[in-house]
């Protein structure tokens, strides 16, 4: 674990002094960020097709609201998540700069499971006073504008507040898509094949490889595997590629983005669907970081996959007809047909060992 | 103090028993909170009006993202304001369906300082589990959708999630205005009239009452006055007409919401603008409910209206050659002419008593 936010994490109470000067005013600060998106924008601004990209924006960060302009013939898709400290996340195991990069993925992912390219960014963060007075926020920023840059994502706008005691974060992001490309959960109909991106049950491990410290019997050449994990549940890589394909070819019926786990999430699309599904245990695309840690740590990587959650690959369906046009791979990263939606009567089945289970729903539930 | 909020706020913790069956799922709610908005739009498409007015909205609640149709010749109008319990507010002074009323309050006053209409909320929302077992939540729609549907604002998505204690609120609002008609805090000129809508300090006055509890010496022809001040502070009533209205009308050429008070906002529109400002005390229009309880509580009227904050009034600023078209009232709300822009190196001056001061910030910081 070399990354420089666990460095970071490790330090006490998050009291490194700042390049900035403290104590600072909160418009000293929105103003900071304001340069800061702002920079970031004139740099862009260099590389064309992200002027056009950016040229819709009339006003961000610095008035009472942003000001966006809006296109014949596009839909905005819009979203909001909530992490909250010691609930969604923990200081202890999540530096400020993955932070301010999970921030932000959560929310990319939900774009990217509507069909959408993300445009905008809101952010409200609300902070205890030692963080406000640790560069904690210039770290959580640096992660959050190196994901934002990286899909050419503008910071418009958002809130500063404070807090008794932890942090936290609202992650507000804007995207768009033309009319009739938006994917919903609920056009998955009989027959479709159904389809996940990436592999499943590497963020749980690598979750419970930071609550319980590493294995004992970890070797030395294992270190790395146990660092991708980790990096894997610190900095989930949201499928904004796929997402903006399947959006902008046609190609899924339904679409859903793998958050609670892909029990959990297959159910959601299948009741918004009116639609039962059949998935089999050997197409599951398992982490092979699992495959090699889990048995290890005693988990069984197949309830990993199912059940873990956080691991932000898109579920989707795609009709028969459309799948010869349907890419192998988006960015670099495949994706895998794991079974067929069904009749609703027949209920979601998970076909293992040569039989068919009744698929228990087993993600994470905040209350 | 008859308000139900009120009533409801003594009760210990919140534990009044619900009409729906507990322990409820995340799921259960989220469905609840979409029926209700999915009633109140339904019943809405009554009024032709306001058919319109929604019929822009693809999808709302239930999926990863809300989707919203664009139109040519227009633009989006975001914010995001997030309150969190024990500083921005107290569940001893505020009750749930005040806070509800409140939460959407504030994000309808930003748009409205942009001279933007009302269109869409999302509502992102972490309560400790104490509360998610009350009915709290209930009570909070309950006043979030009284004003919504004042203003035809489409509840289409959010998020809930837990805390470990206390409740955090994140309000986003989008609007719409015709491009080229959202009014910026940067536009105001050297000889532009300043006006104020409604009255300063009364929110300010709320609040102080609730803190250091009645006056003793009030007699029980006060109390209604007492009310209606803390009132006043509990359900601010946002500009929204104003707002419209000088949008639409091209009549303010710069326009923010006073959240922190007019000090502190005036000096921030005045930033933006590159102006000074002079403000005459005797034209600022002081709550009559601070003239009258004010003395009794030792507290300086001129002071609570230029400092107070929480009024959520629109201050604006208009070209002389537009002050003919300019009404008197907008929905039954005056608005009042303080004071002109000046030149930048002129400050900002407060003309009191034949003489003129250097006007100090003393609103709200957060840090």
């Amino acid at each position: 674990m070399r990354d420089e936010e666990e460095e970071y994490a490790r330090r006490d109470n998050h009291a490194r002094p700042s390049s900035l000067n403290f104590p600072r005013s909160e418009f000293d600060f929105i103003n900071s960020i304001r340069q800061h998106a702002f920079t970031h924008r004139a740099r862009k601004s260099f590389n064309s097709s992200l002027v056009t990209h950016h040229s819709s924006l009339i006003y961000g960060i610095g008035d009472d609201a942003a000001v966006i302009e809006q296109r014949s013939g596009f839909c905005s898709v819009v979203t909001s998540d909530l992490l909250v400290e010691d609930v969604d996340f923990r200081l202890t195991t999540t530096g400020p700069v993955a932070l301010g990069h999970k921030a932000l993925a959560v929310s990319l992912s939900d774009i990217a499971g509507m069909g959408a390219r993300p445009r905008w960014a809101l952010l409200s963060i609300g902070v205890p006073r030692e963080i406000w007075r640790s560069s904690f926020l210039d770290s959580f920023y640096e992660g959050f504008f190196a994901l934002a840059d990286r899909y050419g994502v503008a910071l418009v706008g958002g809130d500063v507040s404070r807090t008794p005691e932890r942090i936290t974060i609202d992650s507000i992001v804007i995207g768009d898509a033309a009319q009739g490309s938006a994917v919903f959960r609920s056009g998955a109909r009989p027959g479709d094949h159904i389809f996940v991106t990436g592999d499943l049950g590497g963020s749980a491990l690598g979750l419970r490889l930071l609550e319980h410290g590493m294995n004992r019997r970890a070797r030395p050449r294992d270190h790395r595997i146990i660092e991708r994990a980790i990096r894997r549940h610190r900095r989930p890589e949201p499928r904004v590629s796929w997402g903006v394909l399947l959006g902008e070819e046609g190609l899924a019926t339904a679409m859903i983005d793998i958050s609670d786990g892909l029990s959990s999430d297959l159910a959601h699309l299948c009741r918004e669907s009116g639609v039962g599904a059949r998935i089999d245990a050997k197409r599951i695309p398992i982490d092979p970081l699992l495959a090699h840690q889990g048995r290890l740590l005693d988990l069984d990587p197949l309830d990993m996959a199912l059940n873990g959650g956080e691991d932000f690959e898109l579920l989707f369906t795609v009709h028969p007809r459309d799948l010869p046009r349907l890419p192998k791979r988006a960015s670099g990263v495949a994706a895998t047909y794991i079974g067929d939606v069904t009749y609703e009567r027949d209920g979601i089945l998970l076909h293992e060992g040569g039989r068919f289970h009744r698929l228990k729903r087993g993600g994470f539930v905040h209350f």
